[in-house]
């Protein structure tokens, strides 16, 4: 054990422990055991690095410009900042997360987070240069750890780096699963199908024509996605406490998002008012409800797909791959868990986005201090996302299929595909055809034998799926059906 | 009284009601009393224009290349076409909005509305006609006032038309209420104040800094409203029920838009894919959470100005402008009201969102049959935030008034002053400072007078806004401060 | 038009409006347009009764115990508070709502509501003494028809009287709702059908046993919301502005409670700590959450009935009664409206209740500066579910049709009916029968013919309705089944 | 590694892994990482003892009425199902959760817990006989883990074994916390403060009638929570697949809810229509709302204290304790982080109650396939509230101070003090005081020397803290004051 201190006492801290008496501090205010997420702890990380990499920068400027002056304030020694600057690395990369103790829920606007990183940055620096843990005179949380920085300007813009990181692996799911639907309306290009509104029957469609609401659907999600960025692109790095860089060299304000920039390989720019950037949260909620329209898109997806593979579906057509098993009690029985599971994850998105907005509202004056909840849900939602893509595309799309051979017969069954012939033979004669396919519970064929409306041929001619389906009949082709 | 029917029965309708039965079957299976939003029932007007505005293209084009021809469908005639145009002017002008007797809350996905219109429509064209109300065997509002529409594709269209000319009325509000937040930080450019985090005491900041986040805040509402139109300027007029045009001329599913863009003036452009179009809407779970950015920065500015000029406020330097008596039993008490208001205003769009986002997310195969209840909750969300900003500029921004002589006073009692100084005068001597401050309740000038740790001049020179201000500090400034 | 000033300045306002330039004010500051419920309006009048009522008693009793004596505050003449009471009853009957011109969505807790009702009545008892409109040195809103009152006792105090009095009709229309759930669970008693657990068939069910879990349902919503009073009808009428009672006399604070619960014959009592219910919104909310549970139940329900009632069911059995035309395009199609109405109000309960917790979280202090928009939503949802179970039972349970005939046949032919036969004759013949149904698609009838595991008429004993619906089997009845 | 396989194919399995093939189906079915909630897993396991000791005594039955009776169905060994219900012990106390890989959100009503339950089960009890885990023809975890049982049953009983143990230990952290506040209610009685509306001053109040708010709202929470069970505590453990028992002895689901009410002390029983209890999840609906409403008293009270010892409020009465450095950058700064907690988790709540009540009505006809996130959410509100109850007792209110001397200053100088004399000196001379005081700045008693209307020591009288708080006027009292 070693002891550390604060203004309100002394704490026992485990001896080889990288965490300090700050983050125990706040894990004992915050009693809540949601996991804070690792891809902000990373960006933590980054940002910090590039904090570093500045000073390092500043400090060979000086010795360019100024060799040998005394300055009012003291300079630190290189050695000390290589030593901070590997140990950022370090988390960057994700490693010392078990020293990461501070919960996702919490009190202020992120100084617990900020501070058990600088202790782990502080501590691994001690154990770098061969001292112990907890030997804050040589190395400082607060000092050093934290210089030129404030929590208000580091945590935002990590909160930043790793919303753009995970929004790029959204992408790349959305594009996956598109890439599986497309497959699907392919393979199912003219399979007739009525299409239903409201859950009655309407008019035909194709299985094709479905998929491609879902193909473009997801295209707008993709568009959108990758449009997301741009919301959240404009950091407050280097504003220090409310943004107006007090007490921070001018110097480092300029040099620290290039760096950051540079390290990321993110399109990252410093906000032209830091002031701004510091107390508005309106990005997030923007690049959130953006999110919360692709929710929306797959829940409409896979409870449509959900039904049409339910077994109440009238000679259902559509089969959705098997899983797992379904029932611990009902042998043979198969869920539509993948949907299921989608529909839950488009619901979290949502429920997310009523807590973002709320406390996004609530900021107060030169700050939010909201931020670790905004934050949290933000990343909750992407990372659902990502998943709900990832498994719809792998575990869903790759083994849908259709039994065509039972929908087009399904389709010609069906007295609306009468309706289809009214601009060829007109209103009153099509209702004939509909009302005796009605009446006997025959196929429009076996209708049209009985009534001899048109030609056999002709019939067959204008029912085909590309008559069906094409947009809207021309009128020179309605001249003389029959 | 007259009498209609339907596939249900017979009904009595008032003389000379434009509503008919259809209307009145809704309102007796929806019982519910919330007014329908006007603007929405006008643009139907417009839509159907575009419609009867096509048909006679139709007939023009039928004329000019098949002279004679006989069809197997019947065409129209030209002036009961003229009429029903005529009518569906009067409302798109909105006209006889007392005969659309169905509330906002309905069933189905706005047949009722589109019922209720084409029942208006078709009594208008008898009554311009000469003829009686419901006689509907010479104006049908069916076989002619729907010609060749969908509920399917009318009322979406509508919906998104009424959208994109209420967001253009608040895209002006926006822009009319940053003009007045502007000038507020124009008038108090370098009035000093604490800036506060989490409530409490940070560091110098100035009012025009504050206002500057508003205004920026503003300036991304205004831009992200005005990219808002793309989202939702692709609509399926034409497609019919389900997208495909089923029975509906090709030359009509081609011209109806164009007609439209022109009736309207909008940036109006048909689907490629009429399916897509009408089974998803993801547009406005898109437009609707921008909407939603939007007023968490209302919600955010209006709070702190509330917070500013509470009665709590230590010393307080912002005034709101009194516009009516604040109790009823407190003489001369004024509350922020206009701030109540916009909150208000802020949480009822957070509730719509929340509807909005769940019912889109419950669409059905090739509908989404919740339209009405998404259509209403947007169409009220924009309206309130224009209604916002409107009592926003004019209310309240317009006399908002600071005492700037208190301001100034407060900031040099502000030990966060002396943390400024510390780039020039090093950490230790600044502490120094502030510990005398807090300890005498002086000002800086004071403690200084007493610790002469710089001559006064170069004090009062760092202590100037513009040097409190300023982004950061400029190393060869801090060389030889004292 | 007559001349109206308050401390801003002075406005015209029409000569026998009964409104005046507070309400004026109010309207010009909120421009929202949303309808004010006029139940909560009425509900302010009977509470201004018992206040006027306590007055008079007030009176009468200085008269009896102080004859003559003179004190330092004003006594009203007994005529006045006699006409005001009169213009109070007036609004309590609804009269004079189209004076009543302030918005929904309002700045202030009330004030501008209760200033409008202090217009009416003043002006109204103004015309019944032959006075002018707007005449206020005789009668002054402030002064008289507010006397002893504040915003913040009258407008809860009325909020609760208005929604006991809705709840009090929600009660009656669940009970008339689950009057016409347990005739249908009656009228198909044993009517057999496969029960499904995530849209997949599971094992025979019964359509009476469907209903019943409906029905209990509903039992139990009643229940809540019977429950429901007791959570607000503890009021802070008396407590003036911050519920200290300061300025009214003792005499008033402990009369006008009973005399209020004597006018509405509700079960109202005075707070224990009035500071308490007029700081805290908590009742409303918890009111407002168990009306939620009902809106779930109904959403629940009627998705089910959309769902059996679909074509998409395999060979439907449930009829939904046809109670509009359901589309404008294609004839004779039909759709669930009323589901679809139901599910739309279920969603705007649902969104009302976000908007009430988080507005109802940021009271501040004495007092929730959010009320008239938490009291809206509050009366908006319970409207919208009397009129829900208002139509369900009227427009859809009183119609609804099960065709039993095809039902009995389909469960015969699910394999899940062998399952059933387990207990009585093993897990392993059970199984050979379902194999045999599944290969040949065949009833168990036939399977068992075949395979003769059982004899015909113990097998249609075991999978007679009240066999298969029994709770669990009874061990000894397993014994020699074969 | 051991081979498992399940009717997709084989997959390896660490060797000693008590987690098996359909768990790890699940893991990689729902790729989520949300930790599932251990009070959960612990509840199955007691679930599932009250299944095995009433299999034990169903088997002692049978050996007690029906020695060496023969039964179409097979009975297991005595042995076997008492390993099976030691493992559940274990899982019970909150053993091998590391094997529990299931995450929080996932397809599926709770199949995929209950089979990591019963893989767990079937093989610790394997490791108990000697044999190898996965060696499941000794023990199976569908066949003997999940006898009797169906996921449908075992997990909504289970979780609701789950909430009732935890809403015991909310009642429990809500009287802990009103002990704390009523402590403090009682260590500043009769201290005056004035009393804020819509954060403008009002009329004179105290400190203890504030916390009397507070802890009259914690009254009525702890009554709500403790009365929640009560919606709770039907369960339909026994009921099957959808409530029917189908194919379970009629002795088990008699038996199997009193064992379980044995087992846990909880006062659980068995729903009279087990049907319902599996279909409708209305229960849990309404105790998160009922959970919401105790959020909502629990965001308002600290934001009061957050805002009473903000900075800005003008001469700070109150001291929130300082329980962490508040600020990496401006030294001496301390943040009220215990409100903000509290605040991020109330809204945590209020999120959580948006996902419950739309996945709720959301179920479909025999289940609701979406309880493991409604279960999800409402432990975590639980716990979350159990830990916001617990650090505002330890970490706010135990150290929270007023500051009484300057208190009782900032009254005598409000001029709303001298409307509380208006009942003695009338309206008009009190007006005059009032005047006074804001036109010197002055204390009443300095304005009252000046303008000599009450006596010196009648005025002292006057405002007393007792006078000034006492519940209205006495009319006697008025006569004769000067």
């Amino acid at each position: 054990m070693r002891i550390e201190s604060d203004f309100i006492g002394k704490r026992e801290i485990p001896k080889d422990s990288l965490w300090g008496i700050h983050s125990l501090r706040a894990k004992e205010n915050f009693p809540d055991n949601t996991q804070f997420h690792k891809e902000w702890y990373m960006a933590v990380g980054v940002v910090k690095q590039a904090c570093y990499k500045t000073y390092l920068d500043f400090l060979k400027g000086i010795d360019r410009k100024f060799p040998n002056q005394e300055f009012p304030f003291q300079l630190f020694d290189k050695n000390l900042i290589e030593n901070l600057n590997d140990a950022a690395d370090e988390i960057n990369l994700g490693k010392h997360f078990e020293h990461f103790i501070v919960p996702a829920i919490q009190g202020g606007a992120g100084t617990s987070i900020n501070m058990n990183v600088n202790e782990i940055i502080s501590n691994r620096a001690l154990q770098q240069a061969g001292e112990n843990c907890g030997d804050y005179d040589k190395v400082d949380p607060f000092e050093h750890a934290n210089v030129f920085q404030s929590t208000n300007d580091v945590i935002p813009t990590s909160l930043k780096v790793a919303t753009i990181r995970l929004l790029q692996e959204l992408e790349e799911s959305i594009n996956n699963l598109r890439l599986q639907v497309e497959k699907t309306e392919s393979n199912y290009r003219n399979v007739l199908r009525i299409g239903y509104t409201q859950m009655q029957a309407a008019v035909p469609s194709s299985y094709d024509k479905l998929f491609s609401t879902y193909n473009n659907a997801l295209s707008r999600d993709w568009w959108r996605v990758s449009k997301c960025f741009e919301r959240i692109k404009e950091v407050n790095l280097g504003g220090g406490a409310i943004g107006t860089g007090l007490s921070i060299p001018r110097f480092f304000i300029m040099e620290v998002v290039p760096n950051l920039r540079k390290l990321t390989g993110l399109p990252i720019t410093r906000s032209e008012n830091l002031s701004d950037a510091t107390a508005n949260q309106d990005g997030f909620v923007e690049v959130h409800a953006t999110l919360k329209a692709h929710a929306v898109n797959l829940e409409k997806m896979v409870a449509d797909l959900r039904l049409l593979g339910s077994d109440l579906f009238q000679n259902r057509e559509l089969h959705l791959p098997q899983k797992q098993v379904g029932s611990s009690i009902m042998p043979g029985k198969v869920n539509p868990v993948i949907p299921e599971f989608v529909i839950s994850s488009a619901h979290k998105v949502y429920s997310n986005d009523v807590m973002i907005s709320n406390l996004s509202g609530q900021g107060c004056l030169e700050l939010n201090a909201y931020l670790p909840s905004i934050g949290h849900a933000l990343l909750d939602s992407i990372k659902l996302l990502i998943a709900a893509n990832n498994t719809l595309a792998e575990n869903l799309f790759k083994e849908l299929s259709i039994q065509s051979s039972s929908t087009e017969e399904n389709v010609l069954y069906n007295p609306s595909v009468a309706t289809a012939l009214s601009p060829y033979i007109g209103y009153h004669e099509a209702a004939k055809l509909a009302k005796e396919m009605k009446k006997n519970s025959c196929t429009i064929l076996e209708a049209n034998n009985k009534l001899e409306i048109l030609s056999n041929d002709k019939l067959k001619e204008l029912i085909t799926p590309e008559e069906l389906l094409k947009l809207g009949f021309v009128l020179s082709e309605t001249i003389n059906t029959k």
